[in-house]
């Protein structure tokens, strides 16, 4: 039926998106998560979510048993839904998606598929409005697999990496239908 | 390659979306194309834009000729693109996207993605970004045929209708890789 | 002491200033006071506000007792506050200034401030911030007597007239200290 | 007359207020100058504006000298001027307002208004069009004197302090006329 939802699992696991800005210090950082006020910006009627607010980390601090632990944890949400959306750091983002290909064996039960920003959300100028509507919409049109949505393209894994300088993904396999 | 762009026509056509407000008669209206604007909110990477400034209308002024024009139009531009995206008015969306699959003998020879919002781009509140930022993805993602992408929906004519209580789009297909 | 805050009336009246926009019958018009949201996006230190909310009208659909009706409200509130703010549709905000100056004999017993806006709250050009943010701010700085306060100038009646050309108020007694 | 623009010399020496942010880098720094991108948020009828470009410095790395070039900079301006408004980063605020203040003996030609903002013209949540809001205004409502307009209300110096928990301004003369 049209109407139904897809129920989506939606993975926070920190990054700049979710940087807020302290006043008194001055700076960015992984305070409190902001996903569900970015969400309140959003229409979401082809999709349920169900939030799993992960870790709030800049991917940088990210440890090897981090990578490991968002693997598991989008695997085994995908298991029960129809797909899974993780927010994470753009920095190790391409890591973490390499992670739940080899732990999957290149075949995932639903479409996996990260996002992040290269602004945070707190910033006038943020892509993280944009880049949440992209995954929570490939997410509905991809097949099974691991993918990054971000910027109007999606990618999927194995293959894709980070060009730092251009704060762009590129490399994997460009889905077409 | 993974970074190649897709073609992709942009048609605008008026509605809802690209409404302005005139400050000294106080009321919205179509007057100027404001979607050359919203693409500067947008970061598109995955398409090269080429845009058709068809007509700017609100869609309850469109005749019988307007909507035939409109088809007529995307699938012209479908023979030379990898993908075709409509800006419309809600009201009268769904109409044009019967024409499009009636002269298309519903075979379009690629996607075609009709998008519009419920609230202009002038509004603090406006869909029209994340509406636009659907149809713009969806064109890449889905096969050949007729769609609206809107609220983080995608759904294949024919038989989509407007609920205009509801002020969404429900019927058709819903997309499913 | 420097801290302390002024106790400042904030009579709301309507006008385009609080115009909301209706996606289903898609007119913006007086529905609902949005003054509250407003007042979230300006920090007040320097006062302490009693919100007054009179009525919510289009400024062409006042009549001759609604004018007194704000004129008396305004006069009775500076009795006992340190100033007041009214916020007003333009088209008729002159008329109300004259109205409070007839009233009270050209001699009201604290700075009374008028404002408005060219572009609802809801629009995001809105001059709606700006404008309350310098009612609230020149209530505090200007002598008793009758103003507007809009566009980064404070005009004193009498003698203030709109000029609907160009969308600003002219005339009256520019303030000076 | 009424619609006479006063002229106003505006100094920008950099701060918070105009910090940018490096999606590479992931920081917030004094870069460019953003003052003039505020400028275009605002209708200033009431003012005619000389920019002087001074230096683009958080507060926290300005010297000596730097204060004493703004306070000698501001009184020349004044010379010259109905007005001038200096837009500063909060921690040395105060410093420059009492330099000023030392070099004029207390008798600067004209009102000279610093503001400054605790977030960023690039945060959404920024109070910086606020306070450039406010001083613009207050440049033309407040005596000769040097003064602070921040946060909805005036200070006037010598004695103003940062009170760096709450984020504010407090001490000085609250300005009344």
């Amino acid at each position: 039926m049209s109407d139904e939802k897809r129920r989506i699992a939606l993975i926070s696991t920190g990054g700049t998106i979710e940087k807020t800005y302290d006043p008194l210090s001055g700076v960015l950082a992984n305070q409190v998560s902001v996903l569900d006020v970015m969400l309140t910006k959003i229409q979401t009627q082809g999709v349920e979510l169900v939030r799993v607010p992960l870790m709030n980390k800049d991917s940088l601090d990210m440890s090897e048993p981090d990578h490991t632990l968002i693997a598991n944890t989008a695997l085994s949400m995908g298991e029960t839904h129809d797909g899974v959306v993780v927010v994470h750091g753009t920095d190790r983002l391409a890591l973490t998606g390499e992670r739940i290909c080899q732990v999957a064996g290149n075949d995932p039960p639903v479409p996996i598929v990260l996002t992040g920003a290269m602004q945070p959300y707190a910033l006038r100028t943020t892509d993280s409005i944009q880049n949440l509507t992209e995954a929570l919409l490939a997410v509905q049109l991809v097949p099974r697999g691991v993918y990054v949505a971000m910027h109007n393209r999606v990618l999927a894994f194995p293959g894709v990496v980070k060009d730092t300088e251009a704060g762009i993904f590129t490399g994997g396999t460009r889905f077409r239908s």
